[in-house]
């Protein structure tokens, strides 16, 4: 259907059979992402059959430009992300209508501003679906999957506004960040407006169980941030320390995503244990997919300058692996370059080489792969189901980013 | 007694029926605020009476130098908030020890580095001993007040390290801040940690209600401080809009202190509410006599330099009575000093005699005596008790600092 945007609409959406592709579905994506959501309808049921599908009324707000909005989703839809985007897109729809109530605030007009910015960023939904997965491929037919999806989102998105702070960073997902285009005490402040606001969100669902997951979970998060701070410039950093910073950065979100999806479906204990294992490795493996693409990547492909960590002097694994391995000739280039931060032009060129002489991205990229082939065995006491065979498959496709 | 520090200590609190200063009050109050508890064993009793107190095993990190510990307490000290520290003195030691736990981290040393600095920096404990009164008042004899005051203590903290970067202080409570000590970085993310923390101990009081309670304050706390980031410089903020800053900054902690204490006890809810009421009002009467200090204090007396919130062209009480009244060159004035932000020698001074011509601080404190009376009835419906006196002469007591 075409979309004059600045009106009013009813949306029905269904699943439908017919033939379908990715970019249809990321148009579909990037329409529900900018949607303002006034009213839902569940399908009209005759019997046990649903003569329609949910029906939507939307204020379609962003922009001037008009969408073409795909129809047609499948099951054949090549990326794993995309396949549970399609299947659970009913769902991600409350979701993104709940992000959407939640990010208002009633006496402080800067806020708004703010969060729509972040929300036209777009972004892949990723923690939401997993929370969403998860409850679903557990039997859950309640209402609160959708309230600790918003949560899971609305903890990342404060956690990036302050990371930007902290890392100074201009751009992200090639757009201006919140403390370039306001100022360092908007993004800190909005930032705890957003956690504030998680913390409500998930106190509604009023699984106890669920809050002790996330309040730990948010622990782990803000001390890895800190512990990332310290490490930076520390030729010692071990392997240890970077898993323990991988899982504040990134492992610790995406496992309480996977685990009060299954807590809140009341999932018997090994499910819910599957799902947290899973959630962390896969969190774990994707870290490290990112850390190699800042050496290997492309701007385009990653949204940011390749080399930026090493610029930053911030040890990651491939980094690690070579300072392990270096002889007195490559430990004072490291001594220079990292732990001083006297870098000269071609000193990235030159930490490639020595990182290749000592296979180190091949090194991590293993690393990587076995954190993915982790996340897929983690999820075998899970029922057979298309959303658990998606989240295994996900893991698989994490790491092709760099296989 | 003499404390050598670097020691171990068995410490036995009792309350006493001799004389007493508010000197030695405050110096116990400083002590139990640097060590650290090893060990609690309650009193030993014979039949229904205790035949000693608490015993608290301590050890003694700060510093080098011996301090001497104050034994007696009475109900004569002079100020409230003293006296409700010398009643609650046995529950205080338990915050302070659950504060010291909680404030480390298993991974990042720069934690309790930081952590460290902000609880020897000592700092009323006023928001915790109001949860503590307000439990005991409504006769709660459980274990988890102590929680609820060890959790607005740490929102607390939380708040003051991104308070600090936002306002980019250098000094608080005449010690230089985290983030001059440290950096920003450091101060939001050990604050996020701070507040992460804070959930954690509030979600093992298991109350939902409570829960309930403290994320909505959280989310109120956030606004409010965006909120005066945007009335900064703007000539039209009204009374309405610093009102809600106030209870942003201030009023809105107070209050949910007040509240989870009575919720904790299972208070009736006319209780509750009365404990709610009395919170905010307090804490509104709080801030705007902060406010008015900063015209009028010393910068002992207040621990930063008056005329701060002038330089920093924020619209306090005062200030936003004395631009409702002006004249075409008084508007002009505040046009250039606050909305322009072009600051002269002379111009403080001008601003206070402005304000003077107005009746702009007399009116300013009429409201903070009348939010002062409006605290001190609404404890009315709760029991006749030596806590709630004190916590109402602690209203008088807080604006008599301007009276």
């Amino acid at each position: 259907m075409d979309v004059d945007l600045k009106r009013l609409y009813t949306l029905t959406l269904q699943e439908c059979s017919g033939p379908c592709d990715d970019g249809r579905i990321g148009r579909a994506q990037k329409f529900f992402h900018s949607l303002h959501i006034v009213a839902v309808r569940p399908p009209v049921e005759i019997g046990d059959r649903a003569v329609n599908g949910w029906e939507y009324l939307v204020k379609v707000t962003a922009g001037t430009k008009t969408t073409r909005l795909g129809q047609g989703m499948d099951h054949d839809i090549a990326k794993p992300h995309d396949r549970l985007a399609a299947w659970l897109a009913q769902d991600m729809v409350a979701v993104n209508a709940l992000i959407h109530a939640r990010m208002v605030s009633e006496h402080a007009p800067r806020i708004p501003e703010v969060t729509d910015h972040l929300i036209n960023a777009g972004g892949k939904r990723l923690r939401p679906l997993l929370t969403l997965a998860a409850a679903r491929l557990c039997g859950y037919e309640g209402p609160y999957h959708v309230h600790l999806a918003a949560t899971v989102e609305f903890i990342h998105t404060a956690t990036l506004l302050h990371d930007d702070v902290v890392d100074e960073s201009e751009r992200r997902r090639g757009r201006k960040t919140a403390n370039i285009l306001w100022n360092n005490q908007t993004a800190v402040l909005v930032g705890d407006y957003l956690f504030s606001r998680s913390f409500q969100l998930m106190v509604e669902t009023g699984s106890l169980r669920v809050l002790d997951i996330l309040a730990n979970a948010s622990a782990t998060i803000a001390e890895g941030e800190v512990l990332q701070l310290t490490a930076a410039q520390d030729l010692g950093t071990t392997e240890a320390v970077y898993l323990q910073v991988v899982r504040g950065k990134t492992a610790a979100l995406f496992s309480a995503a996977t685990e009060v999806g299954g807590v809140i479906a009341g999932a018997p204990e090994d499910r819910v244990r599957a799902l947290f294992a899973y959630g962390d490795a896969l969190g774990v493996a994707f870290q490290i997919v990112d850390d190699l693409l800042d050496y290997g990547g492309t701007a385009q492909a990653i949204g940011k300058n390749p080399g930026d960590d090493f610029r930053e002097r911030k040890l990651t694994l491939p980094l690690i692996k070579a300072v392990a391995k270096a002889d007195a000739e490559e430990r004072a280039f490291w001594q220079r370059t990292i732990a001083k931060g006297d870098q000269r032009e071609g000193d990235l060129e030159q930490a490639l080489a020595i990182m290749a002489r000592h296979g180190a991205m091949e090194a991590a990229r293993a690393d990587a792969l076995a954190w993915a082939a982790k996340a897929r065995t983690a999820l075998e006491p899970l029922p057979e189901h298309r959303l658990r065979i998606a989240l295994q498959d996900l893991a698989d496709y994490v790491v092709s980013r760099v296989n």
